[in-house]
């Protein structure tokens, strides 16, 4: 299968900075994915805090119980990402698997199996090939890579560009660098987490303001996208945060959420979660076109949510959008089959800045020439009023197109 | 757009019974389908006892509601359904349009407006042609065309193939036949009802009867298919029963459900429903693979079904159904985010005969070419025992294809 980047792939791999108490390394494990480097290990200073959000699937891959069990303690030294094989059920054999490469990082980086963290996506029922893996870990942990590009590039599966973003901020006249990676492209309807995403910063925070803040953040990111309403067995997001940038001894950890300081930081974490999510929305297998479902005026928080996922979700409504083809009918068709409070006579519509319905009711300006002509771009938003309280939710997706159906049909072969 | 007949449409259109007190026309309405039969319209005699099912949609199509207010009354003189205008979200207009065609069948044929049932089903949000479509309801309303192919033909939209099925059976000594027709192929997961089908008996059966009969009924037939999990704004079956094969005056009419002879009947009716829902995923917006989803062993009913319907509904099974690749995994997935209660050691999961996991391991026999092989076939078995309880479902679906994709961005055009 020759993989083409997604039409909404960003021009160029962003400027990013280097994050201190972080080491990064990759390899080639010559298994699924040969001839580039399907391995990524990250190896933490001393005192590295983690916070991390999971899958919230019945059947969770091997590697999220691993991990779910060792942020516990809210310590890191090593991740170690594989790409190609989900370690997601495979029983015993699986947690064996981590076991081994667990003990294998500890003969080259001194640490507690709980300082580990191990993340896997690729084919749900397959066993990582365990001795080319632990091979090519030892390798990446000795090769120090400082480049975020081939980090990002290690953990693609069927992604058809790397994923980054990162920001500088200043804290207490100290530079503070913030990183994320990320992968994923289809199995995309994260449920309280996601594929994989990994945030790394040198700020000083702990890890229980670490933790409040990813699952504060994790509400308009990850939460709130979908590709193809499908939830992986594998959907992990950590964020790492060495203190490296800000632990001289004259200065304070950041252990309350009220510390003024995490305002700045926030603002930038909030932005590399959203636009990570975005990322691998635009990378949605076969995206054309992303989509964002805004809808305000329902009943209450919970039904809005509900209306935008519904719309999101609706193969109908994300074929149209594909075809440029304005066919409001099928929006309304979505907002209908959720079964949540509505009244006809009160709906709103936009598509972009074209007014469609007015409280229910076609409106005398709209146009379908304008329209179709504004669906012809790459972004489209729409814009649903339901008229009738305060609840408020909005979603990103994408278009599906007959390369969904490619990709998934080949993917195994 | 030329319409690929569904490579699972059957051979040949079958050979139907008529049905005494059912009059049958059709007509051209010279509208959105040009040179071909659009309007179908049944005239039934004095008497006829009427049961129907509706779409749950929070946004129900105009006809809908029209035929849920004549429901109630419980008798039926006349059908008029027409294809390719659904007539929802049409407002005011949509309402006086209703009213419109009443008024006009009245002209022709002396009844009360509660005894006249419409069905649309088309592009949502436009409005009927009136004009062009009463001329044409006049047209078959006179034109008394007995052929069953021709009634089916012309309700169809997006349907690559007409939809009937017919049974004769003995009740009283007295021949009684049941015929059903109709029509679906997008935007299918109906909700306690479905697309159009209706169903017209000459069996002497009072209204209350028929309606509990109808909602059984439901459950194993339009309520367990679905295509791609998006409901319509019309979904309707419409059962009517002339009772013209055997209500002289000696005979009894069915008006209890403990009546004996309803067995007969019972088995018929069942055997109409499931066969026609089964016809409508057969002629799936694109589907090459009709895909059978047993869920036994599930804590209960409402587990089994949710589990059931999530594999039915992932577009990651349906893809890899469609290029037979038994990619185990994704039914798995689809199992854990439903977030039921399971046990990943107890799952037993067969594709066909192929055993592929026992208690949640690999089967030993377990054979990639050989299930390959079976899923190249086009009737496809998914049969899931979650080992934990007696809760058991069953849910038809198809295979998610580019044509698909290919059908529902042209839709409009």
């Amino acid at each position: 299968m020759t993989k083409k980047i997604s039409p909404l792939a960003p021009k160029i791999f962003p400027e990013l900075p280097s994050v201190r108490g972080v080491t990064l390394g990759t390899a080639r494990s010559g298994t699924k994915y040969k001839g580039r480097r399907d391995i990524f290990t990250a190896v933490f200073d001393k005192g590295t805090a983690v916070a991390g959000a999971f899958t919230q699937s019945e059947i969770k891959a091997e590697p999220v119980e691993f991990c779910k069990r060792n942020i516990i303690d809210g310590s890191a030294r090593v991740l170690v990402v594989n790409a190609g094989y989900a370690n997601a059920f495979t029983g015993k054999k699986g947690k064996r698997i981590n076991k081994s490469i667990s003990s294998h990082i500890k003969k080259f980086i001194k640490c507690r199996e709980k300082d580990i963290f191990i993340c896997s996506t690729g084919v749900i029922g397959e066993n990582i090939p365990l001795r080319a893996t632990n091979k090519a870990i030892s390798k990446s942990l000795k090769n120090n890579d400082p480049k975020w590009k081939n980090a990002a590039r290690s953990i693609m599966t069927t992604d058809t560009f790397p994923k980054a973003v990162g920001r500088k901020i200043i804290i207490d006249d100290k530079e503070v660098s913030i990183v994320g990676i990320a992968k994923g492209s289809g199995m995309i309807s994260p449920n309280m987490a996601t594929m994989l995403a990994f945030i790394f910063t040198d700020a000083f925070i702990d890890k229980t303001v670490l933790q409040t803040l990813l699952n504060i953040e994790l509400r308009n990111s990850f939460n709130a996208i979908t590709v193809d309403s499908d939830t992986s067995t594998n959907d992990t997001v950590l964020v790492f945060a060495t203190g490296k940038a800000m632990n001289n001894k004259s200065d304070k950890i950041i252990s309350r959420t009220g510390d003024p300081r995490l305002i700045k930081f926030r603002e930038a974490f909030s932005h590399i979660m959203h636009d990570l999510a975005i990322q691998i929305v635009k990378d949605g297998e076969g995206a054309k076109k992303l989509i964002q479902i805004k809808v305000s005026g329902a009943e209450n928080t919970s039904s809005a949510k509900k209306i935008a996922r519904s719309i999101a979700d609706s193969p109908l409504v994300k074929t149209a959008v594909g075809a440029s083809d304005p066919n409001w009918g099928r929006i309304i068709m979505a907002i209908g089959k959720t079964r949540e409070k509505i009244d006809p006579k009160k709906i709103n519509l936009k598509i972009g800045n074209n007014i469609i319905l007015k409280n229910g009711e076609i409106s005398r300006s709209y146009s379908e020439k304008k329209t179709k002509n504004y669906m012809k771009g790459k972004e489209i938003l729409l814009d649903i009023n339901l008229g009738l309280g305060e609840g408020f939710s909005q979603i990103w997706t994408c278009d599906l197109t007959e390369g969904y159906i490619k990709i998934n049909a080949d993917y195994r072969s």
